[in-house]
């Protein structure tokens, strides 16, 4: 039975928790009192009510007598921005809970398939629809990722171009962002963990394999957020060389300049004394021989300033 | 029975071991020899009384026979300012006693329920009001690294606006209160899974799932110091960034302006010799030519700064 | 039995599959039809059948009941390019089917060996064929990092002569080539593990030595990966350090530059101007005096420099 | 039997091993023959002599049949100066033999206990003085990280308000004492966990709480050590972006003190040209018009860079 | 019996298995047929044969049957280099075989003592002799880290006292035969600790300490060669810091320098304008008050940078 949009509690006691694939699809966190009815109606815990309704859990998996409760957190992109959210299961005998804030959309598949008929997931139960559901959450850690790789790959090509002020802050959002995703997902791999070791007994002999797999995933998620990791340190790493890099440059320009024009501004200054007695400034060449001194001091500084590669 | 205030050690040996929760709570460590008395009185190893009276503790859970010694750090605020003080609890048959320095006020809330009749704590025993301490504590960790979180989040905002030196400063006090507080609370995860794995036996069956929520609360306390310490580093490399991103720009203004203006000084200079023979003085439009030339000159080098990227 | 080229899946299913060595060696990835084809005909649980579909596998080896499935990144050099592939291997009773995208050609060796006639490979079976092939793809690690080992120390040799942007450039190049490779070998290590500790059923008692000699390599390449992102590490420092060193020498330049030519600047300045009254500049000799006195204090500072080890 | 002062071997024979406390402590390592006598005299194995005499041994505990072996690295302070040297211990049936290199009075309290009477480590036989001599050992060690400690507090002030060259010497000493320390207590942990797991027979029953309490310690000491590097490296930071600072503001300065004159120069250096058409030279009042020039363009120049924040 | 020098195959083949210990030391690796067949000669693996000639193994012990094979890398100093080589032992029932590319003088004692006559070496069989070779080897890892310890202490006084490129190459090469040797030595500590855990039945029970013995002495070069690695990394952070200490005095002098001169070149430009009405130029004592304004200013800012603590 499929009950959809805003229904009533009341709806949700008429499962038939024989014959179908229960799931019970909570979105909105506020109503505490519903949470905490549901709770009520279907004997979970009060720890684990409390541990739904307060949205900063560290990811988990607990079983409570032939109750599984786990949460972790969800990662999605709405309008090009990383978003995430809590998300709670409790599985039971005949039903499947879930706990979330918002929708994201990426359940809707897993929807469309178990309305639209006997499919595997109807088939197969509510471990399946859990593992189903948590392999759902799993990909979209990638869709995240990818769409960081992206953002990281752009802003190294963009550092490697020209330094900028703004790429240090976008950046630093990115490592923040890289830090709180890992430190969100980094739990997730002892939750998967926990699950195929010490709560197996709530799945299916045929369905260990996808547990196994989740595993799998999981891993390899984590793998890519420590080498992304890795590439921000040593993107920081590159920006500040690019930066010194520049900096030399501006530095080299300024001494080539100043060393040529510094003499050459002493000499001219020298002749625009007024002492009485100044041979030279009587001599008929002077000023051309002066222009030829300082013309050939400025090609030995050239010179120079070449041989020791400053430009 | 309830004692309240500074009460005398007779009053204390009138509890009613059997009917009560029995909780004797010492504030003040410097009477040593009343917690030496206490500690007769109450057949406490004197390993123990040494180390409540000893104040820089490493967060620990020892079981000396059929009492159990837990002495851990607990954090607060007082005035905007992060304090922490050492709190040690023995917990026996049928009292639990616990030792602290100073009073905060946390566990205020605990009191005025034991106090308000027959709640939870009051029916469920010791061990259940050690879980409520201990409890209270690991939230007030929360407390401070939630006060410490905005200071950073501050901290980061101000300076990606302005590098200034007293944020380095904040910078490297707040990077000491992080290595401080996780030096503190490290142990303490340590403590919470001795005190689940093998310890247990102190606790009624029921409070066990308790013991597993504690240890749960402290992986996160931990995740987070590490997750915040990560971010201070970062926030250290920003600080630099941002301040070499300055000395660039500062370096790049003086550059610019030494090279337009130090060519021009020295063809000034060229004009302003004295010698008897410089047929471009007597020119009459030779001023105005020259002014032609320096603006072209000028002119050049703001378009030569401009392809370079330099302003 | 050899079928080579471009043969059809019909071809295949006449294996002998007591008397020869099988191997079924899919090039090409992309007609996914035939891959599923292959799948069924082989009895290849559909998980594996995607994960060798979808190449951006995580290193790992599997068992199926009586089936191994191993997939790994094989690494090789083209046209001086470092490039990767997705390897999977399927070794069944009588028939080992490997997968990849493209060829490569470092398994040439061994196919003409088994081409030959009745060599070692022929004679040991499926899994000595498996060990040869994975052999094959280490050695390869090995050639892959000694060709980096090659780049980095002309890289080193060459910032330690003069350092330049584009050292820069190629050092972030080589640092994210080894994040990369190091991300996809490190989980290498854990499947040879498990291949000798878990899987090793699947292999005859007398080629259980040649797995501990796999695990021996693939340990060899993980140091080597290691031991070149630290020097990477210090080759950046190293740059830093040249960078800092030149700027320093630049600053210097400056400096000395300035302040000898600044204070004589003023001199000649002082002489330029134009008041009535100036005794100096109607000495007989003040001009003369003047380059004495500035030619002193030009040797003075010289000698100041020297002493403060300037240049 | 308390023998005192150089005596000679021949009198630590006359050892009474069954009714008192026997305490062998051997000053001054120079007397390599003297070593190798006592070695003879109390079967102590010849590996064991040599690690006594080769005093850069690791930090260990090694049991030979009925005896046990400890050498460690005692910690101390002389006039000031943090000093090290290698203390070992041989425990055998009725009998404690420490070897040392020179006095350092940190024992005097445990011996003055000792010849006051018949107190606590006469009555509970060598594993409690055993016991006690490490324990003074380990406290050592706190009282060598709290001067530390002071240096560095010390020297972090110092830094904040003014950052110079000497300091950055102090802190290189104070980093190698660090690594240097860690280096030798680090082992010592694993010395005491062996003590407590594997060793324990050695000791009675009743003073087992006391070999937990120094692990407990010791743990405590390498926690300080740690905490103690992450400060100096954070301090190593502040240093650095103090520098920054300083350098910065000097730019600064540099930058806008050059911004002002040099454009100023170049003005006055226009009207100090010899030209023979320069009208502006003839206007009444062109060299107060141009001091008003000047003088506005100083004021915006000071306007725009207090905008900037340069100031 | 011993045969020395260049001998041939035949001659090995005549050892008295039973009484005597039979070192076979085969020295140059060149020749590989001949390592072939004394591998065939003593019933050698060839993957072990293929390990001897293979110079750039990883360290590791594998036992084959009754067969043990080791294999590490020996560290050595000739004319002030530190070079390093692959040796192999083979050890089998009554004979150890040795392979090395040179002679590098390190086993001489051990020969000698051999040759000597019936000391404990040839008492005690070729599991004793395996272990002093081995000993030889640690030992002399302790010679390489020794001079090592005297370079990086050189290093260290010399960047204190004067900063320059010449160090920072030293620091890089000493940093990359750290990384190497620590690659080298790092796998000889699971090496040793494999022969005392795993392969112990290749010892005799008394020899069984020595064994203990190695294992501790590895464990002490690792503490070692990690504890110069800090060292290292913190010369390279004090390079870094001396140098910007440079900078920073080098700017500052600049700055003084500037801001002094560049003030006072500007007045004196003033003067040396040529408008026809300058009043002050016309005074009697212009000139001689403008030097004393002159004077006053400067003593002014010298005044002010001392207070800044600038010089």
């Amino acid at each position: 039975m499929i009950v959809q949009g805003n229904t009533t509690l009341a709806a949700c006691q008429n499962f038939d928790r024989e014959t179908h694939v229960n799931w019970l699809s909570v979105r909105g966190l506020q109503d505490k009192e519903l949470i905490q009815r549901i709770g009520e109606e279907y004997h979970i815990h009060p720890l684990i009510v409390e541990d739904i309704l307060h949205t900063k859990q560290r990811p988990k998996v607990e079983s409570y007598g032939n109750m599984l409760f786990i949460t972790l957190r969800l990662y999605y992109i709405i309008n090009e921005q990383i978003k995430s959210q809590q998300i709670s299961f409790v599985l039971q005998n005949n039903v499947l809970i879930s706990f979330r804030e918002h929708d994201t959309g990426i359940f809707q598949l897993i929807k469309d398939r178990i309305e639209a008929g006997q499919n595997q997931i109807r088939r197969k139960g509510e471990d399946y629809l859990l593992y189903s559901l948590l392999d759902a959450i799993v990909d979209n850690y990638f869709v995240v990722l990818d769409s960081l790789s992206e953002r990281i790959q752009a802003l190294e090509d963009d550092i490697t171009l020209h330094p900028q002020k703004s790429q240090l802050l976008k950046l630093q959002k990115l490592k923040r962002t890289m830090i709180t995703m890992r430190k969100h997902v980094w739990p997730v791999r002892e939750l998967f963990n926990n699950l195929e070791r010490n709560e197996i007994d709530f799945f299916e002999q045929e369905n260990k394999p996808y547990l196994r797999d989740l595993n799998d995933h999981i891993f390899r998620v984590i793998d890519t957020i420590e080498t992304y990791r890795d590439i921000l340190t040593s993107l920081m790493d590159l920006y500040h060389s690019m930066l010194s890099n520049r900096m030399n440059e501006v530095m080299k320009t300024l001494t080539v300049l100043s060393s040529i024009f510094i003499p050459l501004t002493f000499i001219v200054g020298v002749y625009g004394m007024n002492f009485d007695n100044m041979p030279e400034l009587h001599s008929q060449n002077g000023y051309f021989i002066l222009w030829g001194i300082m013309g050939a001091l400025t090609l030995g500084l050239i010179i120079y300033f070449k041989k020791q590669k400053w430009f």
